[in-house]
């Protein structure tokens, strides 16, 4: 194979990356110069993967919406459905090329000349290619062989790249496809100049040691930049976008609540949530993370969910600590129980302190909260007629407060 | 360190885990003699961390209900609140270990003498004891250091064992603990014979790579068995169990849905998602897959939440193919775009085809699905006019019917 030198992602087309920076987590001393994970970019998908979630339908005006609050976030690249979908989905994308939005927009078409064509006219800043490559697909999709592909391939890309236009080849289900084909076929549109190759999980089937292992090999194949898409089928979304970037992947597709095909992709935020830790400073200067919330309200309520009560960051629990031990530590200094600082995303903390788990530094900083006073063997005697009763049922925190101020009013007239 | 020879996760006090097994994934070739991907167990926390979770209150009845499905399911072990948490606590666990549950019940309490008395008194099967390691929880939690932390683990793991019960001993937040510390930690208590020791992301920082250097690291350095315990605030819940398995880890903790503090932990049907994938004949055999919705349900109902949109298996949209290109697939071959199938867990698949993404092939199956007749150019024809229907306004199943049976009532006029 005699693969050329790798180029460990600073890439040859696409020079905008900024300088590797060492990583930041307190228990990761050793540097990593194979790994991208804070320099890469972000393709948001929401108006295409998005579009293809269950409950999803986006008139132009959400459309517009929906990128402009993107492009505002920061995300580096928009993509939208192919304009051979439907007619409107053709005049969306027109629309949305015409914003002039800080975010390059991109549409994902199939791989051969006409969708090319059509997509080029439309005004994009650059085309997203993809054809099933894995055994799988070529025989019950398109049914076509892998020397067909190559040719195509190539002949879409020239065109392309001669319209001064961004292309992307992606093969479809990489993670089921063999895997010297894969690697022959990237490197033959890698030669021909393509600006980014992509690497999707597209039956989301893959875990973080195969990601790290392809886009290893990948790396050291092609020059060009290298994109990822990851389903979320098996719940590895998140952690598989991270182990590619640590692997020399550059570009990471996610979309808004992570919303597509049956249970979606990588979400934005979880992304995020997932790169903070580590590389603070690239995630917090890139990207306007207080508006994050607004973005998901956004677009759940233009697909009618709700937003799930584990979303990180934005959950409505994220940021509530409840057991005693837990609490008493977050009351001396957050870092004890919480990586992420929900300040950050504008998000603040909760301790909770009506449960039958809750101690007694708890209940104290909650009496000082109310302007009481009292000692720590009276704080003691309450917090454990507090935890009597919210062994019983479940207690409001109106219900606590009201336990603290006859405890505290019985103390006064003792 | 001269660390003793590695058993690779076959265990020494626990001699219960099957033979390994080759891995099953159609695109992983070569075994891993490393992995218990293929020979794992559960131990299921809904009714501890799941009780940390912000809106949890569980009372006797809905534990005892809890418990018996879990156990039902095939889970090899339950694990319940601390009995020193509250006086109902203790009650509602000496209640729980009295019903004669297949699975093995376990509390989790602090690593004090008086916390593994009161357990042991309980009747249970085993005690996960716990302390934090880290330096921010030596200094802003309980103030103890590590010759202190060894000393009293030792006690507290002779005292547990001397009583015939099963002992594991856990450090807290492991992850930005001293490495060199939590190793020596980890020998001192396996030379006197503990049953598992823990590893835990208690503040969900962990990512996949250095969960597997970790886990690979200490399986070369302890005999007996490790169980590991995932925080999901930057996502990596679900991989990280993966991952630490394939480095040898025996035992993972879940709750249903993943309920507990902040947002969770990994959840267990999430976990058999992934570990379904390679693994099918053990997960297939050892859990009872059909009754995990009724269990999701009826844990989301105790604690008053919605099953996420986007919830692995039981989502509502987990097995929904939109697209046409997925859609024309899946009805040829379903493992084109599934790497699960719904019917392992009792589940159903979806194939919508009432949007601007439709294509052609499904709306022909809809064709024929009610019964009509129509030329490949009929339904294509059919299918741009659906198309264009779908592009200016949401089609539900009724509307997109009625404009076949129009089409097809429009042919048998002609």
């Amino acid at each position: 194979m005699c693969p050329e030198p790798s180029t460990n992602g600073v890439n040859g087309h696409d020079g905008q990356l900024p300088k590797p920076r060492p990583a930041e987590l307190p228990y990761q001393t050793v540097g990593d110069f194979l790994s991208n994970t804070g320099r890469f970019k972000i393709i948001e998908s929401t108006l295409r993967e998005g579009e293809q979630f269950a409950n999803a339908f986006f008139d132009t005006e959400t459309k517009v919406k929906i990128a402009t609050a993107l492009s505002d976030f920061g995300v580096e690249y928009i993509e939208l459905t192919s304009p051979a979908a439907s007619p409107q989905s053709r005049s969306d994308l027109e629309t949305i090329c015409k914003l002039g939005l800080k975010s390059k927009i991109l549409t994902h078409v199939r791989c051969n000349m006409e969708d090319a064509r059509l997509a080029v006219e439309c005004g994009v800043d650059g085309v997203d290619v993809v054809i099933g490559t894995s055994s799988f697909l070529q025989k019950h999709s398109h049914g076509k062989d892998m020397t067909y592909i190559t040719k195509t391939a190539i002949e879409v890309i020239n065109y392309i790249k001669s319209q001064n236009i961004e292309v992307r080849f992606s093969s479809e289900d990489s993670f089921r496809s063999d895997f010297v084909d894969l690697l022959s076929l990237y490197k033959a549109v890698d030669q021909v100049g393509v600006n980014r190759v992509g690497v999707a999980d597209t039956i989301g089937c893959a875990s973080p040691r195969q990601v790290y292992d392809l886009v290893r090999t990948l790396r050291g194949v092609v020059h060009c930049d290298i994109e990822t898409h990851f389903h979320n089928d098996t719940g590895c979304a998140i952690a598989n976008a991270h182990a590619a970037l640590e692997a020399g992947a550059t570009h990471i597709d996610t979309s808004v609540l992570g919303i597509g095909e049956r249970n979606g992709i990588t979400p934005l935020g979880g992304l995020l949530a997932r790169m903070i830790v580590g590389n603070h400073e690239y995630v917090t200067t890139r990207y306007k993370l207080h508006k994050l919330k607004d973005i998901e309200d956004m677009v759940a309520e233009a697909v009618q969910i709700n937003i799930p009560f584990n979303n990180p960051i934005t959950g409505f629990c994220a940021f509530t600590h409840k057991a005693g031990i837990h609490a008493k530590a977050i009351l001396n200094e957050p870092s004890t129980y919480e990586i992420i600082n929900p300040a950050d995303f504008g998000m603040s903390r909760y301790i909770h302190f009506s449960s039958r788990l809750t101690g007694w530094n708890v209940i104290k900083s909650r009496v000082e909260q109310l302007g009481l006073k009292m000692t720590d063997d009276q704080v003691k005697t309450l917090t454990s007629k507090i935890k009597a009763m919210a062994d019983i049922r479940p207690l409001a925190i109106d219900d606590t407060d009201s336990i603290i101020r006859t405890f505290h009013l019985d103390l006064q007239e003792v």
